[in-house]
């Protein structure tokens, strides 16, 4: 990662300690704040970020916006993980949250998580938080994300076909990928065909993310993961392995990059900051 | 109920319906609708449309906002149903959602109903949408209803004394029928000193609300409840006849109904609805 990005990791989780800070009760802080500083990337507060930057906006405005989305990012991981839903002991190398604080409080905690994010939003920006709650809210709830979710559990006794697999994935993983960079093209003012290249970079980088997800689970170990290796093919999930094998699969991911690269290569601005980002599907 | 309540009851049950049909995911759709067709009274809703009627403002116009307020009490029922948290066959008499659905698509059908009321807010009000945003978003989040939640639950190892508990029942309960009345006063202009006395009557009938559902849960039957009886005693819950005995707690709701009945009395118009919904505090 660029230096840039580096710092502006810090400053994100500098926002993200300031806002566990406000939460009154102990343990129900301690559960949040455990999964939130468990030592992810940031990926998409720094999509965010980077939106903003590339159009001369004021990174530091963006800030708590950037935070919100890591919140909701954490609480999707916390409920994905529970006992009911993936029963996953280990993410990001430690106890999962309800392995470490039992299982309600780990739902509570990703609740919390969840709901706060919208209060991050209303309170930072009384002029635009309606748009950014739209945005946050629309990929997160019954139409993004928690559908996705439903897609992939039904999808334990069903094979899919691509198109449908891809749907799963762009709701999944995608939408909340995408609302980065839609949440950080309301700070700036972009030119309109940027802002169609920009929808198409965030599209290819979504599926991208979650094809990459797919491989890893069968070419990597648990202890390269930090999360359990190989549960996909016990849980009988419809992948892009499983569905056109691990070539067809490598093959997929390096069209959604070429994607992605031609979607940023074709910006009036210079997008070197989205290309360190969009890297992460190289490695 | 009188029948103006009554014909606002049909409005807010066709508005959830309308929000429910645009739920893509039939599975996810069927568990969202399941509760939240449930039978409730509707009575956080209605203590926000009863605000908006009250100072001359148009109640159509809130139906969104009273409907996302809906979602999240919903939500919150369904995961507080579940096994890891009260662990509730019951509700309203009908199997709880996880019975029904499955534990995992109870989780998502909760986390959908919490995003989707966000969503609603955005959509239907982009002037105060963030203003509506925030006011349910605290009252729901990490210093309301969840940090009760919490609380709740640290106390089945702690006797809490009288302060404690009436912190934690307004946190849980009381938190997101002020919001109801905070919500429905976004929509019309209310003089200084009945501002005061709706939060005070929004304030004095949270607590009595959740000491009625104390008192209920030790003096009626599973049948009359559809819920099952008796369970805070067995799950050495903080309550107010476990800390006052059953006539103390009598007293302390017959306390706060006064209360209530009060600031309504001192109110420059005429609180004919709100005294209304106050009656379930005496049923």
């Amino acid at each position: 990662m660029s230096p840039t990005l580096t710092d502006w990791q810090t400053a994100i989780n500098h926002t993200l300690d300031e806002q566990l800070a406000t939460v009154v009760n102990p343990h129900l802080r301690a559960a949040m704040a455990y999964s939130v500083d468990a030592g992810g990337k940031r990926l998409r507060p720094l999509l965010l970020l980077s939106v903003v930057a590339m159009y001369d906006g004021v990174v530091a405005e963006a800030l708590p916006a950037a935070a919100a989305l890591e919140f909701v990012h954490t609480y999707s991981l916390i409920h994905d993980d529970l006992p009911a839903m993936d029963n996953d002991d280990l993410r990001r190398g430690q106890p999962t949250n309800h392995k470490q604080f039992g299982e309600a409080l780990a739902i509570l905690a990703g609740d919390a998580l969840l709901t706060d994010a919208f209060a991050i939003l209303s309170q930072h920006y009384p002029g635009k938080g309606a748009e950014l709650v739209q945005i946050l809210a629309e990929a997160a709830g019954s139409s993004g994300m928690v559908a996705g979710q439903v897609l992939d559990m039904d999808g334990e006794q069903t094979q899919y076909d691509l198109a449908t697999l891809k749907q799963m994935h762009q709701a999944k993983t995608g939408a909340l990928i995408q609302a980065g960079v839609a949440m950080g093209s309301l700070f700036v003012a972009i030119p309109e065909a940027d802002q169609a290249a920009l929808a198409d970079f965030a599209a290819a980088f979504g599926l991208g993310f979650q094809i990459k997800d797919d491989i890893n689970d069968v070419t990597k170990t648990t202890a390269e993961l930090g999360k359990t290796a190989d549960k996909d093919v016990a849980e009988h999930k419809n992948t892009f392995p499983e569905l056109l094998g691990l070539a067809g699969a490598k093959q997929a991911l390096a069209t959604q990059f070429q994607l992605a690269t031609a979607a940023l290569n074709s910006l009036t601005v210079d997008a070197a900051d989205l290309k360190s980002i969009l890297a992460v599907l190289q490695a």
